[in-house]
């Protein structure tokens, strides 16, 4: 523990931040959201604050259920990888994490792609491995609707398999570039991989060499079953939502059990859970932020988020009156935790604008907002009870709450010794502490 | 044809150089083909030259067919799109075509890549179009072996349909960022797709806004009758391989009259074929340079090389004695114009030996070695006689070659008025004159 700091990873999914309706705040970014300086300026000071990691959230549709969605919600962004690509080029020290689905991907582009990008940016690459649990999504390739959670998992955990090989299979040592015999590489060091299985059939080899960090880390997020199972086994760090020491620590203490029976150890892999930190002169000052925030929503836009949560369209129920019967979770093919959390608040009597107003609000993360200090001290509290190993910045507005921490938040942290100075040298795995895997094919000899 | 002038594309596959062996060559790069420094400083060069566009080609796939191959042949590099994601952020001018597989890609995905490098770059991109003709590219994709011609470029035709209407989808007028109504789009002028075919079914709408080009500008490679149909309909680009200036001739010829039967202007689509340029003080300098480079390719490799353009193994033949019979043309799955090529050699009694040479040379384009001044004379002829509309220039060796001649022959075209001196305004379409495309969905109201 004496060496331990904590990880700070800055997250977007809109470019104008976590808040759904952020870009409606005076101060968010408007068509710039397509064009590159906009996410070099806010690289570049994410850099200057010495943060781990960039993250950036990825959905391969628009969300258009309803009408609303496309009228008043922010539907539109890069695509991560070619993004953070170019982010590779203007930053040198930044950890660079690109959301990328197994469901509607091929193994043997997304491990090329990723591998890619780790020798491009110097061993900062790390791949946040997501399902894709929205219908809007299967219907861009070639599905009338989602698919199944369980076989969207399996196949998950059989694309990371198949990845994993991939990018093994090209030895460390393989590659000769021996001028004078014209030998460009030991065959006996390049490998077929011949994978055969219920998802895949990739032979390969790969044609891009072992990735310096061997494998981009592997990040999930969210924390269904089986995701939790995928983790337990692939992931390195693990994005979570946790409202309270409390929860974060039993959090870690169910993952801890679960690397235990997958034969590892509990600190290789990093839970970092997502807070929105809002940086204010004051904690009132911090409260009429949110309020603002909050005031910015369209009331059929927070209806429909709660229909497209749950799969049940309640435009058509009174506002002022209880919810409908919902979708059992069990069978439920959406974000089950998104059906629960709902089912919940239904369950205490709130009505349909009660929930659709809860809901709209800020995200499912705490808030931190006061001053730099205030949450500098709770931060510290969750680091240093152990309910985080570092935390996922969802900033509600960018670029200033992105700014404020940087400039603020940061610097009180780095006093306290709690987060880095200095970039460490190597990659992104040496930066963290997390170790690089071995090639599997160097092992089997 | 006042203001025509020559397009120039600078071209790499092996980032060591066009020649099969050229890693070999002591002026070659080593590992460093697996950073970004090596390109940046290709490109950089490139721009100060104002050559038009860097081209990346690409396969999907190790060449293994043979172990040779493995042995000494460069087989890895970087995939074009992340490499040219990178190379956006550091360059302002130059064309960013890169290479990518309608057979094994989604539609929806490789859409938004495009888009976004469009954007990233203020609309420089442009798509090689290929169907991937490789086994070893079947096999990392589920299949045994490769797929049928012609069901390959049906199927890119689909795909191009369905990527145009995913890049028309957010119409350009489409998104308000109307903060005080709390509209961030029009709903009406944000179209789903809903394109079902024989080998896609899309929903859509993408969830990138239309690129700056409207699309990426449409290449397409090679020369098969498959490969023309596609690019008389929609590229706007071609890269051909004409032996003379008579052969580009009719290459031309014979494309305008598909233009036309397309319902195409001939000035729509650009004729660039690729040319091997080797800038030496003297002919017997130059004559020196390609000797070296065609000593550098082991024999069994040169043969191996036949064999999988033929299909066939020919190592176990007598390497003095003739080919065997070989796989008829209309039905064979390769780059059937290879196995014309040898086909055309073996009628002439070419024995496996001489064929094998034969290949193994520097290329199947056009040498064009001498002094800057002999080279810009032929290809000032060719593009004067009509052969061309610039050149696709495809160094053997790098980075030396394409130093040269960004150094010594792009001057002299420059003093001669062929090529441009600065570049022009705007994105990559407006600087070759080719047109933004109309938005389909703005065009049916
Ligand atoms: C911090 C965080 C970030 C996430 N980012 C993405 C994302 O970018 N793309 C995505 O499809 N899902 C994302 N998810 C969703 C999860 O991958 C997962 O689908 C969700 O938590 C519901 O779990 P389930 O799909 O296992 O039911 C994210 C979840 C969390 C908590
Ligand atoms: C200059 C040039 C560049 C090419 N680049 C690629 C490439 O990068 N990737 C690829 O798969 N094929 C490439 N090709 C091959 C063509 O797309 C095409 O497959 C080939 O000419 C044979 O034609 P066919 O496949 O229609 O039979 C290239 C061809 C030429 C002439």
């Amino acid at each position: 523990m004496a060496n331990r700091r904590m990880i700070m990873s800055a997250f977007f999914f809109n470019p104008q931040g976590d808040h759904r309706m952020s870009w409606r705040h005076p101060g968010a970014p408007g068509k710039e959201i397509f064009g590159l300086d906009y996410f070099r300026r806010l690289a570049g000071a994410a850099e200057e604050a010495k943060m781990d990691a960039i993250f950036l959230a990825d959905h391969v549709a628009i969300w258009d259920s309803y009408e609303s969605n496309i009228a008043h919600y922010a539907n539109t962004r890069l695509e991560p990888l070619t993004l953070l690509s170019a982010l590779a080029a203007v930053t040198s020290n930044i950890g660079l994490i690109s959301t990328a689905s197994a469901s509607y991907t091929e193994p043997y582009n997304l491990a090329r792609t990723f591998a890619s990008l780790d020798h491009i940016s110097g061993g900062r690459s790390a791949w946040n491995v997501v399902t894709s649990g929205m219908n809007e999504e299967a219907m861009n390739f070639g599905r009338d609707g989602n698919i199944e959670h369980a076989y969207r998992y399996e196949r998950a955990a059989e694309f990371l398999e198949t990845a994993k090989a991939l990018w093994d299979s090209i030895e460390e040592e393989a590659l000769l570039f021996d001028k004078r015999s014209g030998f460009f590489a030991d065959p006996a060091r390049v490998h077929r991989i011949n994978h055969v299985g219920k998802h895949f059939k990739v032979r390969g080899p790969l044609n891009v060499p072992r990735p310096p960090q061997g494998y981009p880390i592997i990040v999930q997020a969210g924390s269904s079953e089986d995701g939790k199972v995928l983790a337990a086994k692939h992931a390195e760090i693990n994005f979570s939502l946790s409202r309270s020491i409390e929860e974060g620590k039993k959090y870690r203490a169910d993952f801890d059990a679960r690397l235990i029976t997958n034969g590892r150890t509990p600190d290789s892999l990093k839970i970092l859970p997502g807070i929105l930190p809002i940086v204010a002169a004051s904690a009132s000052e911090a409260e009429e932020k949110r309020d603002f925030l909050e005031s910015l929503t369209p009331p059929r836009l927070a209806v429909d988020l709660v229909s497209s949560w749950v799969g049940k369209d309640l435009s058509s129920f009174p506002a002022d009156g209880p919810v409908p019967e919902l979708p059992d979770e069990g069978t439920f093919n959406g974000q089950r935790t998104n059906l629960i959390r709902v089912k919940a608040m239904a369950a205490q009597g709130m009505t349909i604008r009660q929930i659709a107003s809860q809901v709209a609000k800020a995200g499912t993360a705490p808030v931190m907002a006061g001053t730099p200090k205030q949450i500098a001290d709770e931060m510290e509290a969750w680091f240093i009870e152990g309910a985080a190993d570092g935390f996922n910045l969802m900033f509600p507005v960018l670029p200033g709450d992105w700014q404020d921490f940087t400039r603020d938040v940061a610097p009180e942290l780095q006093r306290r010794g709690l987060v880095q100075r200095e970039y460490a040298p190597g990659t992104l795995r040496d930066k963290l502490g997390l170790q690089r895997p071995a090639n599997m094919f160097v092992s089997a000899r």
